[in-house]
């Protein structure tokens, strides 16, 4: 079960996390391809070790599913999911807005969730049944009484597979009032789902995503009454095919998704 | 002429700039949208008057052209070219990115930029034949030895006109090494401009410009070592197009320009 001893583990992981990222940020630091030709650093691996070394110690029975180190305990019913650095690229090119993400999932459940930023010294912690906290303070997301206007984040135009492209750009146009330069504001990763989770965006819309990107994620901003689900309106599962849709206020997930399917009819 | 004094006055105005923002930034204020979409904010509006109050008074012969609220006296010898928040949009999202412009040309060519990020406290300051400072420490742009790999960013791509994204591209193609989702960081506005003055960042390309997001650039640019011109290599004017093109290591100009125009021979 879920504790507050939880949480304050996962308190403790982000704070070993940010003591092994922050050395390295704006420094030089071994780098490299993985096979898919994604970045990896010295930081995110000293992240990674960091967290994993408090688990084993404190939680050995617990599984950890880990961007860098792999899987261990996979079939236990508490797994740990780690992504040490969500947004490599833009750690690398020195912007203070990638994160560490940590979460706790229970029968595949992600019930603790806490994104963190060790340069700004910014932290959103959720956990099931309680408010989201950004540095210790409760959060809200804000309420968005239409689609135009709504504020629209997304990491990069890269990462929708060609078929996704024309629901994004749909629901792109429906909430720039057909003047996409104004509508989304781009990069940002995990950080988005913070600022929506306090308030300051009311959509995040994202493909490609891998378990250990959005695990942290769900608690953090359904604890803040937002709501995340896939692009079909449906929860969230490590077998989901990685469209995550975040919406700070839930009564327009169904206009969300209108939009985003109008776009059926205009597919070749 | 360009003297200390002058840099020591458009650090005040970055000062004064910073504290009209700090009270706005994740906080309640008043919003609207221009005639382009673009939204304009009360920190905006704020910025830009205690800027203009100061040059009133310290500066009263010399021009000024602000984002928000016009120009006067452009046929100056000494012009002062604003951008109270360059990155509104990222402003309003809560993200500590955006950054306050500061330009002063002479004859039309600006002598001293200022970059300035009010919440974290950041400042990129150029002066024509001085070396940039980060926070009053001189930083200078890396090398890039080939363009696979560089570091790229651009705000959004909805910023290319459609006859542009074959060029744009191409490069990025050339730099990501065929795999464009593992090649640029979007998002950033002005604050990719400081982050390759400081070597972590090799190429910033954006379209669009207008001369009070570009003047404050190419003094920090150009003085930390890098390079700053239009999409043909050509110096960037009053009269660009807003083609704007950065390097960091300005050996690799000829290769940035003939990916960017190989993209001719596909164009349909």
């Amino acid at each position: 079960m879920t504790t507050r001893d939880d949480l304050a583990l996962a308190n403790r992981l982000a704070d070993a996390a940010g003591a092994a990222i922050r050395p390295f940020f704006r420094a030089r630091y071994d780098m490299e391809l993985k096979s898919d030709k994604s970045p990896v650093t010295e930081a995110d691996r000293a992240a990674e070790a960091a967290i994993r070394a408090i688990l084993e110690k404190e939680r050995p029975q617990d599984g950890i599913i880990g961007e860098e180190y792999g899987s261990v305990r996979t079939d236990a019913e508490r797994v740990w999911i780690l992504d040490p650095i969500d947004g490599t690229r833009s750690f690398i090119a020195g912007r203070p807005i990638f994160g560490t993400l940590i979460a706790l999932t229970q029968a595949g459940w992600p019930t603790i969730g806490i994104i963190d930023q060790p340069i700004a010294q910014e932290r959103w912690a959720g956990m099931a049944g309680q408010p989201t906290t950004f540095n210790g303070q409760p959060v809200r997301t804000r309420l968005c009484r239409e689609l135009e206007g709504a504020g629209i984040a997304t990491t990069s135009p890269h990462l929708f597979a060609d078929g996704d492209v024309p629901h994004y750009m749909a629901l792109v146009a429906a909430v720039s009032g057909g003047a996409p330069r104004q509508g989304p504001v781009y990069g940002g990763d995990c950080y988005n789902y913070g600022l929506l989770a306090s308030g300051f965006l009311d959509i995040v819309i994202e493909s490609g995503l891998k378990s250990y990107d959005f695990a942290a994620l769900v608690p953090v901003v359904e604890g803040a009454g937002g709501v995340m689900c896939d692009w079909n309106g449906e929860p969230l599962t490590a077998q989901s095919e990685g469209h995550v849709l975040a919406l700070g206020d839930p009564a327009r997930l169904e206009d969300v998704l209108e939009a985003l399917h109008a776009a059926h009819d205009h597919d070749h």
